[in-house]
């Protein structure tokens, strides 16, 4: 299989994302947020602490974690119409809000959170390919935030937030692999792939779909190793912003 | 109601599936249909061809296929509210009809199909565990049902659907992996796992999810290699039908 | 008036009803559950006992019955669209599944049912006129069985169901009428009419409506005396799948 | 405001109907309209010529008639939410607008119509019992109005309405037979028949619903003379304020 | 600036109103109503006490009035489209219903109603401009008139209601000034002003837009005045109506 | 990220506004865009030029600007419901676009524009009060921004938008007047204002409403002349973003 890393982009890093920033807390209300950018997608999360639980899971002794996703109108190249006036989140945005939420639960001990609800809002600012990867890794970084905050009030006894987590997306085009791939790879791709790991290298999500071009067992095998050095790297950058807020 | 292909023990077979069968056309109006019940989940499909395209698609001398799913208020063993009346299909409904309509355009040379759109029609009668897969199942057979009639009244000059499709389930509970788990099995799992293959062996789509539970590499090719042999048996089965329509 | 029953359809019955079955519980979930079909409409009914009332009934030492009535997309020989892409179920579902719920309260003693709701859904898998009556008539059959299975498990303590139903329809085609007159017969009539009788030969709902040409008192008599023979034949073959049901 | 025509008494007159008035045209804009009251039921009928067909009646070269009811919020003795706010009319205004429509077209002949489309909307400013016939005898008159007017403009050539249309309510409350019931009245009733009569006598539309006990033929046959008579008087009113209207 | 009574309309007031009349409770249900008609518009007006307050407000030991407007279809010059049938209330539909409650909640005093809530209708039969400013006439009226019948029902100790309300619109066409405009004036017009006073001659709301030429703090000061005067006008008008009925 | 005006400190300045900030494009699809702040308040504001008109207004050898305004779920101190969620935007959001499109509107040529709509969007990312001003305030920069782009590119001759937009809030605390209020002086105030200046000094918008203390002429004319300071200030930092763009 071919070189994985676009070589016509220089600012890629070694593991061949997209230059990547995370910033704490943009948001002066809620309980942590990330403002987060891979490339030009940029992602603004909040997380929410609610005093509430769905009606399935009241009486619980535990609490429950959900996430909700959405475009701005104009986070695309051509303005997209608002899913308000549609009157319902189309069946994409439904997806990913539910493979947010997925995610986020695999690392939270419901226990240690009380009767309580968790809200993560992924609000994309600007779209260029990676939004549901990047609204995973600004999810890490604002429930991480959140739960620091509410332990320091004394909300919560316990951190119940286990470990981070990081969402890498990974597309062939052609015959190449690439790593966090921007629109307009995405929609050149042959295969859409997106894992997401908890920091102690475990799967949480895979999520591997052919676009036109069938795949092998050995190709499954070589996404996840370069996914894992990706997330590697997303974990550091995450630690890293994390740290800073802490000192 | 026509024939089916029904396997001979009550019990699970040799590679873990639960009891398969499908019957060719109960529905007298559609171009395709398949009743398909993997154990005591029963799922009608229906293939429509229509003579308009979405209109993004419009112009490309070229077909498209698409897929809605939806239970029956009662088809679980609680009643559920029907989304007529809920007033917009949920986002798990949405993420199901998405994976259907994906796996089998995986399968369709859209040239083939002239500016026509395949409507696929996935209606959960019974629901007891894996009614997304024994979805693709019985479309893989309604669609091929459909093609072969189109193709005999002249409609088309070749088949344009390449190969049949075969999706298995896969849940971990506890340290166990169940192939084609039915619901109280599902309920119970920490990791569920859902693939689709093309009957050369290449993989279509790969999801797999932790429930509670995160998962290694490793198991992922564990369940990669149980997936395969229990497609070959789907595939198997799938053919036999559809011989016996022919003959 | 002309010859009644369909002399160009050889397989009608006496009362010029078509081939009417009955199969009883296909639902292994669903409290009472009746395949129907009459012709080549096919409809689906389960009857599922919910231990809660709608808010205007709470209080009232007695239960309710109520009724929703959907047809899969490809029923019909054109797909139609989804109810719940559409966000709204139309004037015509609406109307038949209030006429299918009028209809079995009539036969029901909701003293003897308990604060409890009884619902009815009747899902049509093929239309080929009729299956508003074919509805009913399944229904009869569902809610009978759900109530024997109901006292059997101690649930209530006499039959809250105080006699079958069976529904009918006529149509006048040209000068002739038709009983249960088939999708083509449906669209060519210029009288639709729906009749529904208690086993003791009451009515309990009678729907008369002109297409293109009024008529008379006399075929109103006329009508019902045919309508009566009809729902005599449905009755016996409700019988019979019940005794066969408990024996 | 227009010309009325009302009965002389507070009681109700030999038919048995309750006052019963017309105001032609109380809408400066509509092309016909027409306020009715019976009793203290009042509704406002608007007939509107719109220069269109539905999709489905394109190319007919015949027109279409269709017909919209709904109710004031405050209408009714206890307040209702607006159907606007609840997003989708209910399924009894559905019911309600398609007989009025199916009424409508019952005494229309289409192909003086032109391609155009009449729709009617019957709005329930106060509801006191029976708004479905009293919005079916204010239509008939706005109706006839608005051809009146469109002849005399030369939109069409000869009057598409061919007859008068009456509609007739009527209860069994006890043992006894009510014509045009009130609210209280039809409340307590066991039976509820509405019909809907041509000037030359024939049945347009019969619907009859028992409500708690079943009903017999004979009893048919003794609502259908009661309504008749009813219609005659009704029929006269209307044909009073029409000619009151054109002299 | 230029004359500000059209010279054109005979039938204007001194204040340059159009004819303006009140007509007191003529729905028999509703705690007040109030029909009321300036030049072509109509409006129908139903003030509802219901004992419940939104989730919000409970415990407030304190009412609150809220207030709903629609317009019926035919309403208007051109039919528009049912806001039932679109699904939900337009943006003109819910600023106007926004204005209504505000300008009825200033002149209520809240703790006088008990944990009460008022619920307002303004259904608009003929639109022929200012339906905003009639609406909110007639509104006064009719809760003039609820909450008379309630205190003498003793449902309340104290009327609420401290003020009656007036609301003036104010178009300027080319430099001319029309106060109510009808909507041919009110289409013409470069600028759009809504007023509404207390009684006691304080402002409530102002509402001024341009629309294609903006306009000067003179032209502010100079509407203001006119708008008083036309108040002043309504102002009696109100209580002539409602001293009629006292009487 | 682009460049910012900011006010150079962190108390109200002269004119009593509250720090405020403007970014350039932020955004790299949309023909122009800006992030405002005012106080902690942040708008994300978008202009998008399509090449359509909406269907009212074809033909009209002219332009339109429509504009939409929402708030991110965790804008505000408490999470609040996603309108997508809630199938429509509630009545305060339509009144803001409804707002905000008209101002826009004020200051455009649409002949300029060719048969072109320009979709404004804005979106709250932080809400403390003023938002709606905000918006305008954000649009008028984005507006200008996209127009000296599109101009530039040759896709208009010359600039369609005649002047800037200031728009200024302005709440009566007590006795005491604030302008820009932020949420809690809004919450606790007892007159809201809003006004929106052309750059020339003439009026736009004025929108005055009582919250349970209604208001004299003399006040009006005071807060005119508050706000007009303000806007001076507001357009001065305007000019000071488009002009360093420009450089």
């Amino acid at each position: 299989m071919a070189q994985t890393k676009q070589t016509d982009d220089k600012t890629r890093g070694a593991t061949g994302l997209r230059p990547l920033a995370f910033a704490a807390d943009p948001n002066p209300w809620a309980e942590g947020s990330c403002r987060v950018s891979q490339g030009r997608t940029e992602v603004l999360v909040t997380a929410t602490l609610e005093e509430r639980l769905p009606p399935w899971r009241r009486g619980a002794r535990a609490g429950w974690v959900t996430a909700e996703y959405a475009m701005l109108p104009r986070a695309t190249s051509e303005r997209g119409r608002r899913e308000s006036a549609a009157g319902r989140p189309g069946g994409r945005t439904m997806e990913i809000q539910r493979l947010v939420g997925r995610s986020l639960r695999a690392v939270h001990d419901f226990k240690k959170m009380g009767e309580r609800l968790l809200v993560v809002d992924a609000d994309v600012l600007v779209a260029d390919g990676g939004t549901r990867v990047a609204s995973i890794n600004g999810a890490s970084v604002a429930c991480a935030l959140a739960w620091r905050a509410l332990k320091s009030r004394g909300v919560v006894a316990t951190d119940p937030m286990e470990q981070l987590l990081a969402a890498v997306s990974c597309a062939r085009v052609g015959d190449a692999l690439v790593i966090d791939p921007d629109y307009a790879q995405d929609s050149a791709a042959n295969l859409d792939a997106n894992l997401v790991f908890a920091e102690d290298g475990a799967l949480i999500e895979l999520q591997f779909g052919a676009e036109g071009q069938n795949f092998s067992r050995g190709l499954v095998d070589e996404i996840l190793t370069l996914g894992w050095s990706a997330a590697a790297e997303i974990f550091a950058a995450q630690r890293e912003v994390l740290a800073r807020r802490d000192s």
